[in-house]
């Protein structure tokens, strides 16, 4: 960060993170599939192990589409995803590793490091597409939008209907959209400092 | 978010996403305890499956700490976090179902759903501590420092070392501090959306 970098303004702190909520109910207000691709565009940059980008995306937006989804969600999923303008399945590719070199081609290696140990691949694969679902509901709230990240689903299920060419791993659902407040439920606490972190 | 969100300043967007950079060489300038406190403080809003909130911390500062920490990290990830102001070790409790009557009492059948589900519960705290620890580095950016997330460790002897009691699991490593921009290599290219996207 530069030397100058600061705090960013209390507001956009809210926004991100101290007043931002996953939302259930949805406003009747599409989100166009430019707002989609922004969205993209921002989350992308977040830090992958190796720049290894193992996260793949569907954004369900069209009727048939959600047609196809919903009845594969748990059932308290299922009308929420119905009233949002878009649920993104945040997939993750396992064989991530055959992008490295172009990806990350100062390490020349990095592929073999992967090729051929299965349980590396795999949970390198589940955690960094799992930090870049975070980045996505973080780029989400960036442009005023709500997020309800999801992981009640059949994932097999949806791994079949989704990716059943590419061999793409269902991580989790993020519904995405204009959220109704008024139905908020209050928010859930989180542990103190000292109840769950130690400065060593 | 209210019907009044709006995108966040580019400044914004360019501090947590577009200019960040994941830094390996770091300025001799400290990060303090009220800071390591403010960056839990606000990621901790970041949202968790049933509000579950298996992320642990332990945040390596002093040099008898790092003395522990730095001989069981991968040989290219030793100088960097020796030269870090502070290391947050990111780990993840197994048992994070316990704490579900308090953090999400809600839904008072929620602990049950894992209590006898054990790939369920190492797959849920996997992933969530890994959306927590995305969250931790975006509130590292947020404050204007940087961060350099690091899985290149033994985990089993970092688990030993540091959480031998509590049988937390180590996830992976965030040097923080305030990196030195000069010694950035060139930044490695991200997919266009075309490639790992597509709405349906």
């Amino acid at each position: 960060m530069s030397d100058t970098a600061q705090t960013l303004p209390p507001a956009a702190l809210a926004q991100l993170f101290t007043e931002a909520r996953t939302h259930m109910h949805w406003q009747d207000r599409p989100v166009t599939a430019a707002q989609l691709r922004e969205i993209y565009d921002l989350a992308k940059w977040g830090p992958t192990s190796m720049n290894g980008f193992p996260m793949r995306l569907k954004f369900v937006v069209s009727p048939a589409a959600k047609d196809t989804l919903i009845p594969l969600l748990s059932e308290g999923n299922q009308a929420k995803t119905r009233a949002a303008p878009a649920t993104i399945i945040v997939a993750s590719d396992p064989s991530f590793h055959e992008q490295l070199p172009a990806l990350f081609p100062g390490a020349p290696g990095a592929k073999d490091l992967f090729a051929g140990n299965d349980a590396l691949r795999e949970s390198t694969a589940f955690r960094n597409s799992s930090l870049q679902a975070a980045y996505l509901i973080m780029a989400v709230r960036a442009f005023g939008l709500d997020a309800g990240p999801m992981s009640g689903f059949d994932a097999a299920k949806v791994d079949a209907a989704f990716f059943a060419d590419s061999g793409y791993r269902t991580n989790m659902l993020i519904n995405i959209g204009y959220g109704v407040a008024e139905k908020l439920y209050p928010r859930g606490p989180r542990p103190a400092f000292d109840e769950v972190a130690e400065i060593l």
